[in-house]
């Protein structure tokens, strides 16, 4: 430093010298056996205090050649002074054996908690900033408070585009990539929150036996009645691996598998652990994305199903989303169109994933049974990607694809190259054998479902978990209904199931059926808790 | 419902009655004697799905008629189907035998996660609200997710002076609380940050002996060399109980002991724990005065250590606080005083806790050594209280009982209440037996001393855990010095810590020595990385 005669005294004054090493502590390692998503160990207090070590402070473990970073709890007893807990993850990381010494030195936060905490004051992220928090995330070097005030900065303070698209590249980037050496790869997405919606499960094998290629990887239901992998895998595995899609996509164009099996933008499952519980969803664009991104997608039709009854209440928040979707896409190097569907009521007749995969089963085997809002929504996502790859009519593409049986040939091609049998009947799918049925009390018409009472029931009688459970319209709006008529049907595989439905049903309202349109949706007693409704599908 | 002639069609329609009852599962508990501050269990993620619950949901167990609210972690294999894994304190609740089969339904989450959710996006929240979310931290009922979530919302959107009061009286009231069946009872408070602060260990002395009720509880250091507990543990036991507390005020006027032995205001310790890792202090008001409020006290002087090296900044930073502490001081039925102090370099000599008792020993029993800041900041905030007790000439009490050796018998009294021996002499006081000495290179002046330097080294030489580790200043600013003259001593109890703390040294600038000031403080490299200071005391 340039003090002119002022010395700044730090330790290195030219008074003393010392030779510097900090001596590590040596622990005895007790195996935990425990799961955990990030690197954790324990220490004892005392030990801990003699490392001047707080909770969740890093520490850098070494057996032999092997170091890991991990992160620290403390325990007063659980842990004796001179030992230390590995997680599962650690040890088999280290590969340390239980009682070996390992060497413990504190070592500081990973730089990305920084850039947290710079995020978490409404500071804007730099690409290079954006893309080691993931990489970290994705590493699991951070810890649930740090990931945790991660998520909470982008509900606070919303991304910019410039930081959604580095998020959406980093958050591919650091999963597997799919490349197809062909120029023009489609794919489908819904934004969500439709029970019943089985479009994609129509719409590969209309895109696929078109010509195009379509490699759909779905979500497992989060918080709905079952997810496009829950509803397929009725018919036959979607847990694929990467190799086992290709190959199924060479053969036949197309796939319908679950992302799961595979890593595509690992990091949204460790931010949907936070999302849940908290009911927030800011990383809807660069989740829908990155999988996209990571999965080769360059085409992409995005289904926004609105309403009051889903995500995305009006046309111009759907809108808004739709133009968000198409700059990303700009900036990923995707073609994006999006369509705003009306979402406020189930498609189709069908929830839950064996009462769906019947339903696509008989759609596809009989054009003439395809309920009329399906078959919309399949024309017209089939539209947009008919229209990307300049096919002429392309909204009737999917009409004439079901009349000339060429979609149900592709999907039972596609069953059959991902394991399943070719030849399933509609009632090959077992459905729960424990059933009511709910009838029509008065006359009238069916002049509002609520997709959020449903979506409850329905996963209260066991799906997604329990395939053969759900729920069975038998009328939907618009229709007249005769007093003593069917209106639903709810299935369960299990009784103690089916009356937990019931019961839940009981305070819920599923429908409005009536002669006259009533404009009261619904009483609001001052005590009437606010009912908490929360799609969170990916 | 007034629906006309439109029926809601609940399950609870005329058509079908039930017998409803939701069957429990019964899981077989496997003892983890893992600890942690929540109630948390572990299920099989396949029993998870069976009972439609994800990480974090909350979980009822009955063990005949206990019952506990538990929080859900989910495991692949660590717990095998048809058991339940169960953490100490779970366990220990329930009264529950490794074996046993207890009963497992999901339930809601506590109504304070809505309130935290409504927090969370900047609503402001009800006394109700907030006495809710601090009843449930300390009943330890929300998730660590949901409590990070809770003090970020509070560093995001400041808490309203209603807020901060209702916070304060939630918190003071969920832990002990002391009734003193006396009128005015006195307190001292300081926002910390200054290394070898030793006023309280001098003040309380002052105050007792004077007359006044002075009922002191402090906090461990948490990034500090050493807290008022620390130090004072170095002369007689700090971790005094209700009872024996109460007994030593009544006999002596005052005590000097540790908080944490007593339940004061415990949603703190729970909240710090969010605080430390993210170097955040949103809840800095209600943590000092629920404990002040709990202690009984109605008479607060604050100390505010004003300067570049410590939290608060600027004089004008200094006022905005204070106005906050005497309002908040008013609506809790407190009168609050506040001094502003300079706080830019340690106070007194020593920094650690065995250097600074020797210190407070050394002062106490020869007037003319207490060092010249310490005793004009005793004087000052002695002052504030005894103003409050309307006694004459109030900032010349503190020297007058100095003098008079008052002071040093009040405080031998409380040393021998708490249970150590009244006779104890400074050199009594082990210190670390491994020292360097820093000489000057040249001579000159003290320009300045760095506070988070200080700390930094002397925590690193095992302050404030290794009692006897610490720095022992020669020279303060604007003291002289000649080439050769001892500026200052470290100290450490183990040969490592002594290096580790040279290590460290060598890395920062202690402190400025020379003939000429120079106005240059650093220099600031492009890559230089920012050095982290964060204060965290109570």
């Amino acid at each position: 430093m340039n003090q002119n005669d002022t010395s700044i005294i730090c330790l290195k004054a030219d008074v003393f010298w010392f030779s510097i090493k900090c001596d590590p502590m040596l622990l005895k390692v007790k195996r935990l056996r425990l799961e955990a998503k990030r690197p954790i160990v324990i220490l004892n207090k005392d030990d801990a205090a003699e490392l001047d070590v707080k909770p969740l402070d890093r520490l850098e473990l070494s057996a032999g050649r092997n170091k890991e970073i991990a992160i620290t709890n403390i325990a007063e007893k659980f842990i004796p002074r001179g030992s230390i807990g590995l997680y599962s993850k650690v040890q088999d990381d280290l590969k340390a054996k239980a009682g070996q010494q390992i060497k413990v030195i504190p070592t500081e936060p990973p730089e990305s908690l920084d850039y947290i905490k710079k995020r978490m004051d409404g500071n804007r992220l730099e690409p290079d900033e954006i893309r080691q928090i993931i990489s970290d995330v994705v590493d699991e070097r951070l810890s649930e408070i740090e990931i945790t005030t991660f998520v909470l900065s982008l509900h606070n303070h919303h991304m910019t585009m410039k930081e959604i698209a580095a998020m959406s590249m980093s958050m591919a980037s650091t999963g597997d990539n799919i490349k197809w050496g062909k120029k023009k790869i489609f794919d489908k997405h819904s934004c969500g929150g439709v029970p019943g919606d089985k479009t994609s499960m129509m719409l590969v094998p209309v895109v696929a036996a078109a010509g195009l290629t379509i490699p759909k990887t779905s979500s497992r239901a989060i918080t709905a009645p079952a997810g496009t992998a829950d509803r397929m895998e009725c018919l036959c595995p979607v847990d694929l691996k990467l190799d086992e899609i290709k190959l199924v996509v060479r053969q036949t164009n197309g796939c319908l598998v679950w992302g799961g099996a595979v890593d595509l933008a690992p990091a949204d499952d460790v931010f949907i652990g936070v999302e849940y519980p908290l009911s927030i969803d800011p990383l809807l664009l660069p989740s829908v994305m990155s999988k996209k991104k990571a999965v080769g997608a360059n085409y992409v039709a995005i289904d926004i199903p609105t309403g009051r009854g889903v995500k995305i209440k009006t046309v111009a928040e759907a809108e808004e989303l739709a133009n968000k979707f198409i700059e990303l896409g700009k900036k990923l190097g995707m073609k994006v169109s999006c369509i705003s569907s009306f979402g406020d009521q189930p498609i189709g007749y069908g929830i839950g994933p064996a009462l769906e995969a019947r339903e696509v089963l008989a759609s596809v085997s009989n054009y003439r049974h395809i309920p009329k809002d399906l078959l919309e929504k399949v024309s017209r996502l089939g539209g947009e990607l008919f229209e990307f790859a300049r096919k002429k009519n392309p909204d009737s593409i999917a009409y004439e694809m079901f009349k000339s049986g060429k979609a149900e040939k592709k999907l039972r091609e596609i069953i059959a190259a991902q394991g399943g049998d070719p030849n399933i009947k509609p009632s090959d799918v077992p459905v729960g054998s424990k059933n009511i049925i709910i009838k029509a009390s008065k006359p009238g018409k069916v002049w509002w479902i609520n997709n959020a009472a449903v979506t409850e029931v329905a996963r209260m009688a066991g799906a997604p978990k329990d395939k053969g459970a759900g729920i069975l319209l038998h009328k939907k709006i618009g229709d007249s209904v005769k007093k003593g008529d069917t209106l639903l049907e709810l299935f369960a595989e299990k009784t103690p199931k089916l009356n937990r439905a019931i019961r839940i049903g009981k305070k819920m309202d599923l429908m409005a059926v009536g002669k006259k349109f009533s404009m009261v949706m619904a009483e609001i007693p001052e005590e009437r808790k606010y009912e908490k409704f929360f799609i969170l599908e990916r």
